[in-house]
This record gives C-alpha cells, sequence and structure tokens, in this order.
C-alpha cells in the first residue's frame, strides 16, 4: 500500500476537481474567451496540480524514505536519491 | 474572435489530452501506484498545461497586444500591462 | 538607450543587494550554518533575481516591444518573439 | 558539522561565480546593455542559484533526514516537514 493511502480520497477529490477545471479550459477555447481569462485558469489548474505533487511527495518523504531509511542506509539512501529527482522534475515543470 | 482562434482545434486538442492525463492520475491513486510515478506524470501534466498557457500568451502577444498597439498607446500600454500580470502568474504557479 | 533606463539606479540598487546575498551566502557555507537556512537565503535571492527579471521585462514590452510596433508589422512580431523566447528562459529557470 | 562540508569547497566555487555574474549583471545595466540579453543573463544566475539549492538540499536529505532518522522516529519526521517546507519556497521562487 503506498504511502500516501492515508488521505486518498482527499487526492482523488482534488484531482477530480482539476479534471473539471481543465474540461472547463476546453469550453473556455472552444467558446473563444479572452485569452488572459483563460490564462488565469491555466495558473491556477497548475498550482492545484502542484499542490497535489507537494502533498504527494511530503506523505512519501515521511513514509517511504523514513521506512527505508530504518531498514537500511543503503534502502534509505536510494529512496532519498529517487525523491530528489522527483524534486527536481517538479522544478523544472 | 480571441487571437488564439487561429490555432484552436490544437488546443483543444491538447487540452482533451491533459484532461485524459489527469483522469489517467486519478486511476494511479485510486490503484495505490508508487508514489514517485504520480509524480513523474503530475510534473508531466504541469509541462503540458504551461506548454499550452505559453503558447496563448504567445498569440496574445502577437495579436491583441499589437493591435492595441496600432490603435492607440494608451491601448498598447493597457494590454502589456495585463499581459505582464499574466506573466507573473503563471510564473508564480 | 536601453527601455529600463528609466529606473537604473533601483535596478543597480537592487542587483546590489542581491550581489551582497550572494556573499552572504558563501559567508553562510564557509561557517557550514545549517542546510536549511542556507536554501530559505537561497529561495529569497532568488525570487528578488526574479523580481529584476520581471521589472526589466515589464520595461521592455512598455517601451521597446511598443515602440517597435509602431515602426512596423514585422518590427513589433520581432521583438514579441523575442520577447517570449526570454519568458520561455525565465519560465524555465 | 553541516552535511554538505563534504563539497564545501564546490559551493564556494560555484557562489564566487554566481557573485561574479551578478555584478557582470550591474555592469550590463550601468552600460545600458539590451533588455532581452539581461534577461539571458539573469534566466542563467537563476539557474545557477536554482543548482546550488538542490545540491544543498540532496546532502541535506542523504545526511541530516537520514541520520536524524536513525535516531528517532519523532526525529526523522521533524527533519522531513523542515526539508519539505525548503522543497515549498524553492519552488515558489
Amino acid at each position: 500500500m503506498a504511502g500516501y493511502s492515508m488521505s486518498k480520497d482527499d487526492y482523488l477529490r482534488r484531482l477530480a476537481r482539476i479534471e473539471g477545471q481543465v474540461r472547463g479550459l476546453q469550453a473556455m477555447v472552444a467558446e473563444d474567451r479572452y485569452c488572459i481569462d483563460v490564462l488565469t485558469q491555466i495558473a491556477s489548474v497548475t498550482k492545484a496540480l502542484q499542490a497535489v505533487g507537494l502533498g504527494l511527495l511530503d506523505e512519501h518523504l515521511h513514509h517511504c524514505v523514513l521506512e527505508a531509511a530504518a531498514e537500511s542506509d543503503e534502502a534509505g539512501d536510494a529512496k532519498v536519491t529517487e525523491a530528489m529527482e522527483a524534486v527536481r522534475r517538479l522544478l523544472a515543470s
């Protein structure tokens, strides 16, 4: 069971809302809505996605990484290396 | 007609793909997929959304802003101020 | 004369402060200060640099781009294309 | 001794180079260099600073966080919470 399963419903609710916002973006473009309004909505969806990502990363570090560290130094180091790659991808996106 | 209507179909296709990716994220969380894999997908969706945003901003500057500038200095200035606020929101997201 | 020369002194003052902050970062590392404190300071310097960049972009769009647009459509388009590349580099950094 | 002391010289060299780049930015502004060239340099300095930040975070997670986790669950959790706040600040900058 993955580390974030504790608040799985919360993540699913947030992602469902994001899906609705992306559908809303399609409607805005289809209706030729003003670009700046579309951009404002895109910034808001991006922020919501980043918040989900940061929540998952937080739980991953608290659970998977610390559990691996309790097993062995090598396991802890491997999980930290993997988590850092995820941080780099989030920062670059 | 908004400035981005030239490639409206392209934006709609890209947003439909992003909507599918967000549905995919919900499936990943529902199936307790590994956090790092979910984070990789979130970074990819965020990048796709930013690309749509940059495309819209590009067309907005080329069309709405330059057309406003052709009307009057005040109109051009007002559109630039508005576009800069959109850039700040994209950078902060 | 570049478009941002109006508040040149303001930019120079801000950049001098940023230079001082980067020297402060070197002192923190030299004194083995706690990583998290160094990271907090790095985030603050990055934000200050981005603020200078957004200020320059703002003036560039208001002056160089709108002046070029007043000359000819081609000149305006070329300046917008160039400014968008700068926005992409700022977003990717 | 802070966790990043192993490659302290490397961080100090990188920060000294960044300090030189910020001095170069001041010279560019003082000489009324073209805004877009200044923006390109700002994006490059920001990237260099983020790279130092990511390096420090990497070592912090590998050393301070894993060492704290070896001491006690509470210590590990506290260090992860603190590291996540640093990640949020880096992402917001």
